[in-house]
């Protein structure tokens, strides 16, 4: 009735160069979330990742993330976006605010810095000023966000889909 | 220097007409996943979603999914998913097997239901027999797999993405 066969552990997607994109958490509540966040990333290919603060990896969660993404961590997100602006990031948060652009449409450069907000608080005003873009991903329904980890989910997706061969 | 301001709780976007999406997942290991599902399923305004067996909601983590998800709970997906297919509905399930499409390049059916396989076994053959398409999620790093609430995460985001009215 169907070909269907299971093929588990498919070789993955090769990349013509390496990923430019870079996530940056700010002080977050949950090193669960951070942890989804860089298991995905991971398996995406992003080769950097920056958490602030105590922040650190969940290794059952986060899975070869701990061994493939290279974590600085930080006591502050602002001086390092000051910096990877100067090397031509274009810095970019996911976040409702007035003037965001829906991800549907949104463009992304090669070169990108993806801000993740906080879970409660989001993204904070100091670094908001530091953003070049900020994208919102539409909701529909209650309870009218996504869990951050699910919308850094969301972006990497989108990124990657514009990026498919890095 | 930048106008982003925060705009907290903005009003989310309108559907024209209801979502026609079904989530059903397969027996899974974690009610915290399921949980995830169903806040992302809820935000993007589905409205049904489908369970197996014991599973569960935790509705600190599934938040107003508890009561804005119409959650079914069945003892095995295959009648379910027969009973939807003769309504007219596209059953496609994100899986790694032969044929599968690259979800970049799939085009949904408005009318689907989306099956989400198991986090150590996927979706088992005989609901693999039931299933129309079978879309894949690309990755190109390790661990060479999205957690199973992460890849429901980005076939939420495409759907919606092809459908931002409903």
């Amino acid at each position: 009735m169907s070909d269907f066969v299971h093929e588990r552990h498919k070789d993955p997607t090769r990349l013509i160069r390496p990923r430019e994109l870079i996530v940056a958490c700010v002080p977050m509540r949950s090193n669960v979330n951070i942890s989804q966040i860089a298991r995905t990333a991971s398996a995406c290919a992003v080769e950097k990742m920056i958490i602030c603060g105590n922040a650190s990896l969940i290794s059952k969660i986060a899975r070869d993330a701990t061994s493939h993404l290279c974590v600085s961590t930080h006591r502050s997100l602002s001086p390092v976006l000051k910096k990877l602006k100067q090397e031509g990031y274009r810095i970019v948060g996911i976040e409702q605010a007035s003037h965001s652009q829906n991800i549907h449409h949104f463009s992304f450069a090669r070169r990108t810095v993806l801000v993740i907000g906080n879970e409660r608080l989001g993204i904070s005003d100091d670094i908001l000023g530091q953003l070049d873009d900020v994208i919102e991903i539409p909701v529909w329904g209650m309870p009218h966000s996504y869990n951050a980890a699910s919308a850094a989910n969301m972006a990497l997706y989108e990124y990657c889909r514009q990026f498919p061969e890095g």
